[in-house]
Order: C-alpha cells, then structure tokens, then sequence
C-alpha cells in the first residue's frame, strides 16, 4: 500500500539515551519490543500484516477460522487430514457445563455481553482448567468461547441455550448457537473472512496482556480472562460498535460534510480512524470494505463516503497527522451484514482474537521469563512519619 | 541494608543498540520503564519501598490498612476526620448482592479460591460497575474482596456467608467473616501488618496488568480481574503456600541442611528466594520476620535455620547470583499464624494489593496513553499460500 505519507517512522528513531532505565520516548511503550514471536507480524509503514509467514489478504478470502487457528497454533496451515482432526477436536469441546449456565442465569440480563463472556470464562475456567497451558487447553477454550456468548444471549432473550451441530463449522455453529436457525452460507462466508482477518495482530494490547500474565506461569484462562478485560476497551476493541452509531447519525450523503467537520473542529473523535502502528491504511480494512461492499451495497455507499471524506477532512484540519481508517470502520458493516447486534461486535472480535491470544500465550510459555518492567517515580521522598494521633 | 554483594546493577547498563526498535538486554521488560508513578517506589539495589515517599519501614507496624489505602490513593496520610471518612465508605460498600452469592454457590467447591475470587469479582463488575475508572469504584472493589473470599470459603465448608461488622476494619472484618468469630487482637494487628506491606510495589506483573488494561480505556473490575490472573502465577503471588509445603517437608532443624543441599544440587527450586528486583534483602521480609518470631516463635526457629542455611549454601553451590529471601518467606509464616489456611494466601495478597492496583489504575487514566509495545518478528516471511485442495 504505497502513499504519500511522509517516509518518517518512528520505530527507526536512534535511542540516544545512555543513562538507563531506558525510557520510550513516547510513553505506552511505543517502540519497545516486549517479545519475539514467530506468530504474526505488523508492518505498519507498508500496512502488511503476516500470519506466519502469509500475508493477510491471501488467507482473507480463503481460508477459514479453523484453517487460520491452526496456523497460528501449529506454524502451518493444515492439509485435509490435519483440518479435519483439529475440527473433530473443536466439535468435542463444544459442551457447556451447566454451572456455567447457572452462572450466566444469575447475571442480570442488561449486562454487557463483554463482562458476560469474561464471567463465563472465568467460571469454566475455575472448574475446567488446571496446571501450565497446553495447547489442549487453547483448543478447549478457543472452542468454547461462541457457546459462552450465545448461551448468554439467548438468556437475555429469554430463551433457552442450544446444543452445537457437529456439521456446522465455528463460524456457522456460532450463528446457529445465536438464532436457533441454519445460518445462510453468505453469513458463514463473511464472518470467517472477519474471524480470520481479526486473529492475530502483532503485539496488540489484549494479546500482550495475556503473555505478561503467562509469564507469571499463571493458568490459561486466567490470561484469556485478562485479554477480555483489555480488548473490551474503546481504545483497543471496545469501539466498533461506536462506528454504527456515528454512520447512524450521520445518516444521509448530504449530512456527512458539516457532520465530519463539526466534529473535527469540536475536538470529537472520529470512531473508526487512526491506529497504533499503521501508519497508511490497514490491510484489514481494505479486505472488510470490498466484503462490505458486497454484503451491504445500500449502507456501502454512505460508509465509503463517510470515509473518503473524513480522511479528507483530516487531512485539511490537522494537517501532519495523516489519518486512516483502521479494522473498526467496516468491522462494524459485516458483522451487521451477518446479523449480529452491536453490543455483540467485541465479543465477537473476542472471539477471533482468542486464537491469537492462545498462541501467543503457548509460546510464552515454551520460552518464558517474567515480565516486569520498571517505573520512573516521580513522587515525594523521604517524607517524615508522623503517627495518627498527631496528624 | 548494605550487603557484600558486588555493586553491579543490570540496570545501569548502557543501552549501546543504535537499531531500534530497542531490544530489552535480558527480555521480561527488564529495566524498561513502562510508567510514571508517584505510588510508590522500588530501590532494588538499597533494599529500599517507598510509598509516595514513606519509607515502608516507617508505615509497616502503626498504620493500619485503611491508612494505607488512604495514602496510595490520595497522596497523604489521613488525619483522624479523613481516617473516619473513609472507613465510613469502606463500611458503606460491605454488601455482596445475592447474585454473586449465587454465582459462587454454583461453582463447584474444590475449585481454587484465587479463581473463586476472579469470578466473583467479575460477575459483581458486571452487575455494578459502569463507565470509566473512579475512586468511588475504587473504594467499592476494594471494600469488596474480603467478602467475595470469605463468602466463597464459608460456602466450601457448607456454611452460609455472614453479614459485615461495622464496628471491625478491614482486616478484622475479613477475620470475622471467615470464621464467624470475633477475632483476636493480635490477629487483626498481624493482619494489618501484612496488608500494609503488600499493599504496592511499583511495577510488579500484576500492576503492570492492571494498568495495560486500564489504558485501554477499559473499566476498572476488567482491570482487577487481569491483574488478579497475573497475581495468581507462582512467579509472583501464587506460591506462598509451597515455603509452608517446604518446611513441613524438611520438618526439622537437622534435615535443613541435607533436603536444602540435595535440593539445590538437583537444580529444584527453593521456595521464598530471590526477586527480580531486589539484589539484597527485601524491606518487607525483614518487618515480616519480626513478626513472624513473636506471632509463632516454635516455627520460627525452623523457618529461621532453613533462611540462614538456604542463602549461605546457595552462595557456596551457586556462587555469583547472590539470593535472599523475599516476601513470600514470611508472609505463610505470618498469615497461617491469624489462622489462614494455605489456599488463602495469594487471595489474601490480593486483598492488600488491589489498594494498589486501584491506585495505578486511577493514575494510569488521569494521564492516559494505550500501552502497546512491539514484537520482533523472528518467523518465516513471504510463505507462498496453497489452496486447502493442493495441500
């Protein structure tokens, strides 16, 4: 994806410190490496992102949520035999204790599905998981995390969870677990394209979560439980629904221009622009916005106008900060195209994303030394005690 | 505390890489600074913990938790009005809605209380906590943890959970909670003490944890319940309770010296030695010591043989890495003395150290950016995809 944005990178800024604790110049460790992985890659100036090797947008289309996982776990992507053993596996955890249930029918059903699945979790994992992470255990909770979520929006909905169907794949199981109904192949077809396209990202704050908890030799689920908590954030993947909101609002073509600029100037934010490490447009997004296209060509022309503009509009505002539309924007456009309701987007992210953490969690593990950075204090010192009764 | 330990420090190391992104000499984070705080500090060199400019030793003995709290959370010591105050709050937050009640009535009773206490915390998170991170929900975590343990121990042992006592604090009411008993003076001081020590320790795994979810823009109890995982690893909180198993199993004085010298010949690993960041004695083992002698003086002789004899005969069969004995030592020694079993130490640290968790927290988001570090990327590239047909 060439640009013309500037040749700048601030990875490549020489560290001219030499009076450690080394300090990252921008803070939120921006540019420090945590890990070395073998897993996935960012390129974010050339806005690539490599799964073991394969690009994204090779995998895009063609793969599927099962294919993808065991290229994460395994380092390759599976022949028949190997897909069809790892599928067998999945359909084989597909069971959802009935104390979890219980659990999920003690909630209130206003909760949000994020703090549901991140509840369920823990309490499966409390009864189901001991010991060091295996990659068994990855598979057991990779399996069940779309029973957890629909098992918990069926109760909301007053109804009853339902059993999985041993035919239907992870991507269609979950939309069977959701309506009760068998999901339409262009549904299954794009929520694979999202589960494989979201799976892994580099050293992305939810997966770097779950390794610093691993890296306690905590259990599996007590990573898993912890990556929730961080991509339920806005600033990570808390968002996409945001971004349905926003489209909503602005409503019509016509709108788009003084909306976009009121915001910009109001100091608002854009929801569905800007990211970490691209610094040109995520290859995810390119992918979501042509299968965006295709599943939703009335609600595809506002987006990409929305879209066009407000990078536009970016661009003339705040000049110097180039800005584009990262994973979140057309996120939300597929996963409304399949059915689901917004507040269902994150844990659906979640997911996807639970191949990755898993991943990465094992090869935590395999190579493991704690990890514990230092602080900078900047608070008072040696400060005299005084005892209670003379405060 | 001067020891005879060489005055190298690995984290005055110049950093010489010229090619960032800058590489972590030894991995783990080690002498990165991840984060500005005025909590507390660590001088691993000096043997030196400093909360927000007391020295540890100073609050150790005459504060009680809640003025630890009040002093991690607010930047001073309470006078006696504000001391009041806020207990009055923490009082206020003592109520555990029956839903959580019901979630750790379902989960089965053999489960470990630190994944007992996760769940619950979560499941309350859900129901009761909403929007970004605030010292109202600080205190309401915090008042909390003593009652999601204490409900889930009376519920293992068929006993129904009890109602708080106004008139206890902190630790006194956690006491009385697990027991149904008013408790001892010098359970509730022990305790007291011990809470204050754990309290904080500048950028430990779990409060790192704690603060990556944080600066997701994630809410508060998602944070906890991370930080909570991380604490669970016996790299960190999860292994108080072996020292207990170790010195029951070396039983006696005499067989100190043969079990440790067979233990360290065979590469095992000796429980209760050795910190990251402490390269001589840890203030809090000291003050926990001191404590330990009086609270149980027959084991103390045991536990103080085996201290004495395990350093000097890893000096002589490991010489070069000198190691002392840490937090975790004296800590089984102590809280088995306010008659805790040993499944409840590392929930127990938790109850102490969530003070601090809050505290970073409510840092972390006062001046927020996303923590998001970088990975080198050790794997293959440009792998030529193969349709699933040709494999």
């Amino acid at each position: 994806m060439s640009t013309t944005m500037p040749e700048t990178n601030p990875q490549k800024e020489p560290n001219t410190q030499d009076t450690p604790p080394a300090k990252p110049n921008k803070g939120g460790l921006e540019g420090i490496v945590a890990a070395t992985t073998a897993i996935s890659k960012v390129e974010g100036t050339a806005g690539r992102l490599i799964y073991r090797g394969y690009n994204i947008h090779d995998l895009a289309r063609t793969t599927t949520f099962e294919e993808v996982a065991h290229l994460l776990w395994f380092g390759h992507l599976p022949n028949q035999k190997e897909l069809t053993d790892l599928k067998a596996k999945l359909v084989v955890e597909r069971t959802l204790p009935s104390a979890v249930v219980e659990v999920l029918r003690n909630l209130p059903k206003t909760i949000e599905p994020m703090d549901a699945l991140r509840t369920a979790t823990s309490a499966w994992g409390a009864m189901a998981i001991q010991g060091k992470p295996t990659q068994e255990q990855a598979i057991a909770v990779t399996a069940r995390f779309p029973l957890f979520l629909a098992a918990f929006h069926r109760l909301r909905n007053g109804l009853e969870p339902l059993e999985s169907q041993p035919h239907l794949d992870y991507a269609g199981n979950y939309l069977y677990l959701l309506t009760g109904q068998e999901p339409k192949e262009e549904h299954v077809r794009g929520l694979n394209a999202y589960l494989v396209l979201l799976a892994d990202h580099g050293m992305n704050a939810s997966t770097f979560t779950a390794r610093v908890v691993a890296s306690t030799e905590s259990d599996i689920v007590s990573s898993v439980v912890a990556a929730l908590g961080a991509l339920k954030g806005p600033l990570h993947g808390g968002a996409p629904s945001k971004v349905l909101d926003m489209l909503n609002e602005i409503g019509t073509v016509d709108n788009a221009e003084p909306w976009i600029r009121d915001a910009i100037t109001r100091g608002g934010r854009l929801m569905g622009f800007g990211h970490r490490v691209y610094k040109t447009e995520d290859p995810r997004a390119e992918e979501l916005r042509g299968m965006a296209r295709v599943a939703d060509p009335q609600g595809f022309v506002l987006a990409r106008h929305v879209e066009e503009l407000a990078i536009a509009l970016l661009d003339e505002l705040k000049p110097g900060r180039r800005l584009y539309t990262n994973v979140e924007f057309y996120s939300a456009a597929l996963l409304s195209s399949v059915g689901l309701s917004g507040d269902l987007f994150t844990p659906t992210f979640a997911a996807s994303r639970i191949a990755g953490w898993t991943a990465h969690i094992m090869e935590q593990v395999q190579n493991n030394r704690l990890i514990r950075p230092e602080a900078d204090y900047i608070g008072p010192m040696d400060v005299h005690f005084v005892p209670l009764n003379e405060r």
